[in-house]
């Protein structure tokens, strides 16, 4: 599984003085896919990156880990030393942009709290590289409109971070409800939460202005997600409301709220999000049958069954399978199969609820 | 409580303007102890930054937290706001040397893994700030005789985070043995440790490059201390062997290193450090009687007794009892209790042990 940068080198120097004519040249398919494998930089190395992402990308195919940018000096040399990456490809925050420079990287993945992801996102795409943002997209739909400009003006791919769209038990789920296997999905009803537990609130994610939000942001944004994939449409509007067993410690942000999503189809979502409960479920009703699947939402132990019997699904890397996805994509000038606009289209939901549990009303997505 | 800084600073001008004689004038002693604190920059917000250093010095009274230098940008903003520290007293990596101008910062307290000490008493020292360094104090002797050389020359005050010699039954150890209050000490068994638990080895204290090495450098550190500041006296030769119950998690450091340290006067301490065992405790024994405590080296909840009875100290925050101990020797020019030289000291035990696990023999201090 060695990666060799020098034949890589040659390769793409060589479609690059040549156009893009030649991705298809037989030179280029002679070549096993390692060979041509994308170099991704993760920005942000905390869990997720060091947990999930930076794993996966031992086993993608299409793509590997190239460089990090990272503002802690100690992680610079551990990730140096564990993933053997050269001190060309390490980057802090302040010399970021000089990214652009660097023929190994093509792709930016930002892994930091949702507040930087606008700038990170933006100055990546400003650099010459196309970029994974991670979920919850942006702040604001008004911040998800300039990340999707800002890579438009440099005819960058966006990606967002919805692994869930290359899960098989998740794309069950969307293969049952748009193609109306049982009938047209009458109700849904979703819950996805963990219990935050401890005494400590200043990790970033209890912050309003550092994550946007509590749950709905972090882990509700997954069932915004869900019901909008099982049913393949847009919500109409929703009506949200909030409950605090903890207010001491959820001092910013908010820690359950239920809300209802109305689909144009006639489908009503009923939805939880929580910091106060584990729950992982997607469930869908329709005339002639139900589907769900629990837990829905995780990395992995996935399960799935429907009113005829258990889901038959293998487990994947859901990353690794996003990544190489993402990296195919910007191979072949084609659209990310989770863009921005699809974050977009989240991050309104998410808007919407937040105007609901101020009004007490109805609110229109 | 409230900090007055425009106070401050026009009697620090004062100051300044017409030399350190003023110290003594009328004027000054007329304010109160809390107009003249000295502003502390903590580089490196880890837990230790973080659960310590920062709630120590809202009990400070001759210092206050005045900067931070951070590489996490989340950092940031989460310490701006909770500690209400303007931005341009925050600083991270790559424009840390600016700092030499601003004058809020008199001291600075290097709070990062061990193999970035060096560099950052350095900078710190170039940049005409005081310097605090955690322990250990580096990697190796000759890096203390750097920091201790840069400081001098830069005739700035250097001081180790030895907190225990502000601490009061550590204090009590120290007048116990040194004054031979029960008879030349003969004998001493320490020994600190934690169980480092779970099966990610990847933290910076587990790698021999940035920790310098395992227990011994973190935890062994403080036995090294407490043997030392018992008998008032330098080891003559050590003599040191190690067990690894866990390999394949310990792949680059030691996990339990017992030691030997004979001392001029005939006090032989035998002593342990390991990652594998919860323990902390320093005891001494001499002709008319013995001295303990346990726990010995914490943060609080210590505890003593003598061979007549228990020790009767209250319990105090030592962080702030040692950052107010080294403000007030910047303030009146007097070297610091803990100067370099004493973390150097260990520091040659340290390297002493290191040898001896290498040799198998007893080996010179």
């Amino acid at each position: 599984m060695t990666y060799q940068p020098s034949r890589r080198r040659f390769v793409r120097n060589l479609s690059l003085g040549l156009g893009g004519a030649l991705l298809s040249h037989p030179l280029l398919a002679a070549c096993s896919p390692r060979e041509k494998k994308l170099g991704i930089a993760l920005v942000g190395l905390g869990s997720y990156a060091g947990g999930q992402l930076a794993p996966a990308l031992q086993e993608t195919k299409n793509c590997y880990l190239a460089g990090i940018v990272t503002g802690t000096p100690a992680k610079e040399k551990i990730w140096a030393d564990k993933y053997n990456i050269p001190q060309k490809n390490i980057y802090n925050y302040q010399d970021f942009d000089s990214i652009a420079d660097n023929p190994d990287i093509d792709i930016v993945y930002v892994v930091l709290p949702v507040f930087l992801h606008k700038e990170y996102t933006i100055r990546a795409a400003k650099a010459g590289k196309h970029v994974i943002c991670e979920k919850p997209m942006a702040l604001s739909v008004a911040e998800c409109d300039e990340m999707i400009s800002a890579c438009k003006q440099a005819n960058r791919l966006l990606s967002i971070g919805y692994r869930l769209h290359f899960e098989p038990f998740n794309k069950e789920m969307m293969r049952l409800g748009q193609q109306k296997v049982y009938g047209p999905v009458t109700a849904i009803h979703s819950s996805n939460g963990f219990v935050y537990g401890g005494t400590d609130n200043s990790a970033w994610r209890l912050k309003k202005k550092l994550a946007g939000g509590g749950p709905l942001m972090d882990m509700g944004v997954y069932v915004v997600q869900g019901a909008r994939y099982v049913t393949g449409e847009e919500p109409l509007w929703v009506k949200a409301r909030q409950e605090k067993t903890r207010p001491e410690f959820f001092t910013e942000v908010e820690e359950t709220v239920y809300w209802q999503m109305a689909f144009p189809g006639g489908c009503i979502a009923n939805c939880k999000t929580s910091y106060n409960e584990n729950a992982s479920i997607l469930h869908a009703d329709a005339p002639k049958g139900w589907f769900e699947i629990s837990p829905a939402y995780g990395y992995g132990g996935l399960a799935g069954k429907t009113s005829q019997g258990p889901m038959p699904f293998p487990h994947i890397t859901q990353q690794a399978a996003q990544m190489d996805a993402f990296a195919t994509a910007v191979r072949t000038s084609t659209p990310s199969i989770v863009p921005g606009e699809e974050g977009r289209k989240d991050m309104k939901v998410i808007e919407a609820i937040y105007r609901s549990l101020d009004s007490g009303q109805q609110e229109k997505v």
